[in-house]
């Protein structure tokens, strides 16, 4: 008797909550189409090859793979944003385009439970853009999206990966050493950080500095702490763009909405440029996470550069939960029953209620009897007699 | 170079035709609920058992199966009534309930290129009610609903299992062979449907019936022949179930809206009354589907009266294209550029827009020459000196 429960880290989603969720979309899909995104839908079932042949591979085991009738091998939806650059380089001539969606996307990994397998994102992604203001807009409309979806006192974090990257390589690390240390770092391993770091022959102000990380958090402030740990300028020109984002978000008035982390990594690999997360006080894990990923498109044939976030959809509905925000249990506004033969009457008052705006229930027995089931606050009769309010 | 093919039968759904998509998913949103259907979401990923264990099985070759870390058996979500069903069954105490979804479901067999194996369906379930004016509510809203979805001169197509069943079932076929004649019927293959019946040995008037089900069909007339060409008492109580839900219809002011088509069958088993069909002239096959499947629940626990329908929503679009409804590709209603250190203005001058209902997009390039590549029919520049309309 299995077969009656669900598979680890997929759910269903009950009425309360898929209401909000309901909501939410709605008014996301609002906002994307006020700021000119234009709403893309991919294939959820693609070729395993289209994501293990590209240099930004995902690792084979965190995808659901299956075999077509002609012996191919596919994948479900891996990832959003690598099937919404798909589209972008291979269907969509013009640039620059500015793309929005809501797909879910699938992960095999099981991690015992918790984890969810079958995550549902709501995102942008914008094509053919490069520079600070086109970074600080994406993160100013990651702050009102997190606003649009009901989330109070949202922050969204920004990092950048070219600080260390430019540190690691002034360390005289190699590519495979360096992201060796960024993975620790990202799992706040410092011990083995430095043992790679110490291994590979880095000089005391590398090692100084890759200590500092964790440290370069906050606001405006740490630029100038953040540049005097290093020299090399690869590290220096990543602050520099943050530096600008900041002044620009702050012209626009999200001065309050932001913070900096330069420590920050991602676990994915192919963001180039500015990185950043949105958070909230009542969320373990970010509700939102974006940034640049200039080089992802070449893996399509085009080289395009891009920018783009996504919205976990269920960490929203748990925040918004936990925010006191979700809408109670719903009861419709409006009960209507009537009498056999009076039926066109009883759907004309329905009619008239949800006019009016009211969530209006006709019931599908006869007689007074049937408004006992219905939970409404209002309820109607209707019988030869007329409409009788019970 | 495989890498950037869709397998067969799966798409990308592009801007123009995605706009639409959204526009029909909000219209029917409202719709649903303003009738006080709640809205549900079944996890995408489930056992492969919870649809081979029960006795409405759907046939395996059609179904996405792969395999979990822990060695069991998944399927992609081959049904969405059966997963709502599954749902009302298990978690949903309370009755009657009326849900309501948008659900993809897949479709393994690979028809050769036309037919669509990802399936983007809009639907409603009404559990725990029977009776003629549940159906005829249900069907009443059918009709609403292509309405809603923009569809002009929509008609549902009704039909009930219970009267072929019936003049089978009083030919002396057993429930194999019937069946097998209803898949013949089903298939439009009237030579192999006698042929069965002739092994069967029915009698002349269960051919006759047989053979006049394809005339079946038309408005409230076919029920006298319906009625004259059986004795069964099945079949003849179907027609009397049909007479009423045409009555309430008729009533509610709906007998533009519909038809009644005797010899219409379903192809899945599961349905045990009413079924109906959407049909737009512009599209070969329904837009909708739906019926009555009291039966259904029992293979997750509980007995359920229920009443449903989906919509598939590729459909829609289609019919929409043909009928000259689908939205011509949009641009922007106004484009707004800067020069640097003007972002403020030019990010409120957007909100202003934006207020005013205007799709508004801001270069992420500074500058007049920005406004260039961005199509809008308002374009407007912000400098020190203010804001100019260009």
């Amino acid at each position: 008797m299995t077969y009656r429960k669900l598979p680890t880290g997929v759910q269903d989603i009950l009425p309360r909550e898929c209401r909000a969720l309901q909501e939410v979309r709605g008014r996301l899909t609002r906002a994307f189409d006020a700021r000119g995104y234009e709403p893309v839908v991919s294939a959820a079932v693609e070729y395993y090859d289209t994501y293990s042949n590209i240099r930004n591979a995902l690792p084979q085991e965190r995808m659901f793979k299956f075999t077509d009738q002609d012996g191919k091998l596919l994948v479900l939806r891996p990832d959003a944003t690598l099937s919404i650059c798909r589209i972008a380089a291979t269907k969509l001539p013009a640039q620059p385009v500015r793309l929005s969606y809501f797909l879910d996307k699938w992960d095999a990994q099981n991690a015992g439970g918790v984890k969810s397998r079958e995550i549902i994102q709501a995102g942008v992604e914008r094509f053919g853009e490069e520079g600070a203001f086109s970074d600080a807009q994406t993160i100013a409309f990651a702050a009102d999206c997190m606003r649009e979806a009901g989330l109070e006192h949202g922050i969204v974090d920004i990092g950048h990966v070219g600080y260390m990257k430019g540190i690691l390589e002034g360390g005289g690390l190699t590519d495979a050493q360096a992201e060796e240390v960024r993975a620790c770092i990202n799992a706040k391993d410092a011990f083995n950080a430095e043992r790679v770091l110490r291994e590979a022959g880095a000089d005391g102000h590398t090692l100084a500095a890759v200590r500092a990380l964790p440290t370069l958090f906050g606001g405006a402030e740490v630029f100038d702490r953040a540049e005097a740990l290093t020299a090399n300028v690869r590290a220096r020109a990543a602050v520099a763009h943050l530096r600008e984002v900041y002044r620009i978000l702050t012209e626009m008035g999200y001065e309050q909405d932001i913070c900096f982390d330069l420590g920050a990594g991602k676990s994915l690999s192919y963001y180039s440029g500015i990185v950043f997360s949105g958070l909230v006080r009542e969320v373990g894990a970010p509700v939102l996470s974006g940034g640049r990923y200039d080089g992802l498109a070449d893996d399509f044939g085009r080289h395009i550069p891009a920018v783009g976030f996504a919205i976990g959809l269920k960490r929203v509905l748990v925040a918004l939960e936990r925010q006191g925000r979700l809408p109670e249990e719903e009861t419709a506004d409006a009960a209507v029953a009537c009498e056999a033969g009076c039926e066109g009457q009883a759907d004309a008052l329905c009619k008239r209620l949800i006019a009016e705006g009211k969530r209006t229930v006709l019931a599908a027995e006869y007689g007074e009897g049937a408004l006992a089931a219905l939970s409404a606050r209002e309820k109607y009769l209707v019988s030869a007699e007329g409409v009788r309010r019970i």
